[in-house]
């Protein structure tokens, strides 16, 4: 790279001797080549910045995989802790490898048609100045991976592996980049980035993904669950419903905190870049004072979501539970998703109250439909999901939604923000063809894998648990055979004589 | 944004052409508009920077909040365990939006006074260039939650929830943020940052707040657990002291460890900046440095408390104790956290041997007073973050308190480093009135509330386990009722109808 | 600093004036004082982008130890929990005076000889432009712990706590510091940024540590558990192999996904600078993408490996086993290290492919060879990071291999890539000579402690489980003595009297 220090002595020279004039070719070479330097400097600084920040992003979105783990882990039978901890490993491995060898192509493999893209196969030709970097393609993974762990969890303790590893996937490798392709890319049909014809003359604002990520994540699981049918037990014989309660609330309440350590990857991470000027630059206020107001409005939306659910419960039903207000913190970061990045903090605890409700009321729902879904990721996901996407048609407000998306004057904002109904049409739009997409492609997936006898295990191995058939073994071993030391077993062992010989 | 770079043909002709000389004007205005942009962009690009940085340092001290999660739960028996995790989801939770709505006002609403702040409330005109950004704001908020974590642990396993909400968002919402503004605001009387008038020339140093955040929370425990008394069974009828084991030492373990991740954003992210020069620029050495610095201090600190802890239980208790040396570590921490920016690292080891040794000291007293605190929270955050004040006041080194609080010459230091004791003073005045203030408003407040018969709950509750009588259930279900491949639930099973039948 | 924006008003007056000529000298100093600003603040800006990067990968490094923690804890029986997880603490703690003391300087203690460094011991002299800030520090002593970590799980369940603190200060201070100081300093006679004398003209590329961390640790660990033999019960009277199943599957996920979250700072992290152009700069492409594709093909290799393990065991044993899955992620993970910044994504596969089935060959000859490894950390850590070694000598490309090693032409690369056999040859003498040097040190050590009686535990111990014996009690409670709402300890009490009085 070019010098771009200088002394006097270098430059005055140029500029005029005792003997010369100015040499005005010199001069101009001189100032220009520093000049070019310094605007080369910039572009490397601003790639290097913009990397960081997508890469540590994307690690806290990666995160959330283990947080998913441990939610599902804690909210299921430990009979069947092997079984659903395997699932969520393998989103993660299996979804890197269908996602390198075509996920990613589907999604963002522009130029393309407005359904769906068609470069970068494998990572060929990859990275590009138009396509993103490698930083870019491994925060969409993170992405991808997280679809399919919502839906684990609606359809745990009772579905075989091989159905698992199948609509697996269908859903990281097909499904989901379809969505994403629409509602995310320049070329998507829905995509507020679009160059021209925007649907409605907005496009439909996921920003993270209220309606791409969790609304798909949650109506495969819906469709999963309803095909399956509830685990055994569920509803006793009179149709009442009973719980059948996960085994450890401690990683429940670790999960769910990991999830909301890795949603500030999630929804601040999703503007991709940090150093960007709103305006002539400058000032304290740029790109980088939304990621944080994003990361503030997450957080209030999840809290007060988490508020609403503690106080409803303890009215609804009598106690201060802890496994509820995760679920309901949860159902308000999934709401806020959507608009996260163009409301005002305010907007975020409406967000977040009515989310909770949503999340209360559908579970109302599905007790009464007797639908069984054990992480009530359907709910969580699917229900506060479209919230959040009516949400941002509602509250969006015109000077965000600018900045946000900037490039394009006047674009409709929320409805109660005085910005019209056309950008609530285009999330009504997102959220049928959400629904719409994903039944047509895993419903008729679950619905074969049923038919074939590939879905839902046998009775045997679902009161046995699945660790015990198929996964090598119980998760837990906390009495040893040979230790002494504990009494519980210890005793056991001194009383059976005594029963064996009382009878006689 | 205007154009920066520029070719030997455009500049050329500004300077002289063959029939036209230098045209000053407009070779002014070219010159000037590139610098000016240039300026600019170092501006955006600063803030990118620094936003960045205090971004994910933020995202770190709120992972503490998980670890604060598994370390009471781990440290509690298992009856207790829902309830414990619940206050610590709410501390985040309520936490942010009383936070929201006033607690950042009290703290950081400058200009305001030297006793409270009065700007920001519910984040109205915010952000603003002297008021800070979005991730100042989630930066704060993250730290204020931890106070009332800490004095959860003071009193766990015996408070009723009510009780558990009310201190909490007093102190949240008020106590803590009210120290916050003395300390740390500019206008704080006691701040080392205020323009004028500093107390005793210097100001109390307590750079990421052994005093404002860990002695809070340690003294209003303390006065929490004073007031309720110690655990039924806690001190047998002989007044011998009997240990009431917490029920995982892998969660404690865990927390341990999360809380030593979150430091990182704890202590080294109270720079809020990273790039700034010391002095004038261009070297290796920086503000980058001493976060770097701040870093290894930190970790200094707390691994010499936890070796030392290891080896003086060896010597006093005769095991090798994992729980003990992760408390001890945890001291080392607390006490660290005032002068980390401003002492040498060799100073930290001294730091944390003291530490280690005034946990012992404190839990000694404790036990003689028959002072019961599950987590001995009082001991390691109070007794060990007035210890971490009071070694800043002897060992700050000038270089480095010239560099963090710069801006005005001859600072006064640590006295064994030959600075005087005009700092130490001040953090002995810091430390009465931080213990001082705390006492007069969490005192009676929980004396209040005790009154009230707000405070302790029954001694059924007491004995069966908050988590069956108030929170819906036992934390952990490891053996299913259906599930016969474990051996011992099915046993029992097989012995009762026995017993049944042998008294007949 | 000097200021940077003009105004044509001040500027124009130095260029021409109704009254005076230009001023050459005056002009040349406005120009080269706002040049050399500019310069100065992009060195600030450069360090200040690139220490951020580092420290938080150094926090993410050191997150790995928390992930050790939980996968050893989850992978040894519950009644030696407290003294494994005690010891992945104290390698974080005591590995931090050690490094910060001696490790430090003999690693990088530069200038040196091609052996061993010799400055900085305490951080003396530190930091400085040649040798580094106080962020490399941290990262190199993030390193240096993990290494001995993946001993102590060769080890696990049979050593004598005393043992385990001399080998680990052994290992920590000088073993691996020696051993990084030989790659990965520019005085280390095999490191390929040497100045000159490159062995095989290239030197041996372990970017992360394929070789320097993980065969360091996993042969030490090979010669401590050869040498104390395998645990009680591990194989039977006939010899046959019996499994000794860890305590807690959800521990070992747990541990896993920390690693893997852990890696990110520990692969891409290694490249310790981010704002790094590959040649003139001002494009996308630089040393950003060069991160960003690190992480990629970590990922890769981990996952790939991962399925590969999971269908192979599904075949070999006939179950779907999560905990063999994690394993081999763990194994595609070590192996990808070494050349993680040199190949492309495709080898990647191939890297985590073969690494799966090196870690299922070294398993069958351990259990062939009755070694008995409870966490397989020699078969993981020392067999798949030599099959990295080897790996890279294939598949390092050439463009990648001059963009990472820069400032020296023509490079030997992959011999599968056209590059020769040069490479190769580095990278096989490391094998051999990280395994020398690892036998001939910690070999002698572990003997003579078992000479001494000082390295593996009694019997009794062994069978009691080292927690109650020597480390204060089981690290688990879940049922209270005076908790009657808990069936099993209930029922067993009310069960007793009547067994005595049955048989009279």
């Amino acid at each position: 790279m070019a010098t771009l220090t200088c002394t006097a002595s270098d430059l005055a020279p140029l500029l005029a001797t005792a003997t010369t004039a100015l040499n005005a070719t010199a001069l101009s070479e001189f100032l220009c080549r520093r000049f070019n330097t310094i605007s080369t400097k910039f572009s490397d600084t601003t790639y290097a910045i913009d990397n960081t920040y997508l890469l540590f992003s994307a690690y806290l979105v990666f995160a959330m995989q283990l947080g998913f783990a441990m939610l599902c882990a804690g909210s299921v039978r430990a009979k069947n802790t092997m079984n659903i901890m395997l699932t969520n490993v393998l989103d993660a491995a299996a979804g890197a490898l269908s996602y390198y060898l075509f996920g990613f192509a589907f999604a963002f493999g522009a130029p393309s048609n407005a359904f769906i893209g068609r470069h970068f196969f494998g990572l060929r030709d990859f990275p590009s100045v138009s396509g993103g970097d490698y930083s870019f393609f491994l925060y969409q993974w993170a992405f991808a991976i997280a679809a399919a762990g919502i839906t684990s969890g609606s359809i745990a303790e009772r579905t075989q592996f091989v159905a698992y590893l199948i609509y697996s996937s269908f859903l990281t490798g097909f499904v989901y980049p379809v969505v994403s392709h629409w509602f995310w890319s320049a070329d998507g049909w829905a995509s507020p980035t679009r160059h021209d014809n925007l649907l409605f003359g907005s496009g439909s604002i996921d920003f993270a993904g209220s309606g791409v990520v969790h609304m798909v994540g949650g109506i495969a699981g819906l469709w999963g669950a309803v095909i399956e049918g509830p685990r055994i037990g569920r509803f006793d014989r009179t149709g009442r419903s009973v719980a059948l309660r996960g085994h450890s609330a401690s990683l429940v309440v670790l999960g769910t905190f990991l999830l909301w350590f890795g949603w500030y990857g999630f929804n601040p991470g999703s503007f991709l870049t940090i150093l960007k000027s709103y305006g002539d630059g400058g000032t304290y206020y740029g790109q980088w004072s939304a990621i944080g107001r994003t990361a503030v409005t997450t957080t209030l939306a999840g809290c007060t979501a988490a508020l609403t659910t503690l106080f409803s419960k303890r009215l609804l039903v009598g106690h201060w539970n802890v496994l509820d207000v995760c679920n309901g913190l949860l159902g308000g970061f999934a709401a806020i998703t959507s608009g996260c990045s163009v409301v005002e903090p305010w907007a975020a605890i409406v967000c977040g109250f009515v989310a909770a409700w949503v999340l209360i009321g559908c579970n109302k729902v599905a007790e009464k439909l007797k639908y069984d879904d054990p992480l009530e990721a359907a709910q969580l996901h699917g229900g506060c999901g479209a919230w959040g996407l009516i949400f941002t048609g509602l509250f969006a407000t015109e000077k965000y939604v600018n900045e946000v998306y900037s490039g394009r004057s006047g674009r409709p904002y929320g409805l109660f923000m005085g910005g019209g109904g056309r950008l609530l049409a285009a999330q009504i739009v997102q959220i049928l063809v959400v629904a719409g997409w994903v039944s047509a492609t895993m419903g008729p997936l679950f619905y074969g894998l049923h038919k074939l006898k590939l879905l839902r295990i046998s009775s045997e191995d679902e009161t046995q648990g699945m660790d015990m058939t198929r996964h090598g073994g119980f998760a837990y071993v906390y009495h040893d055979e040979d230790d002494p030391s504990i009494k519980p077993e210890f005793m056991m062992r001194r009383v059976e004589p005594v029963n064996d010989a009382s009878p006689a």
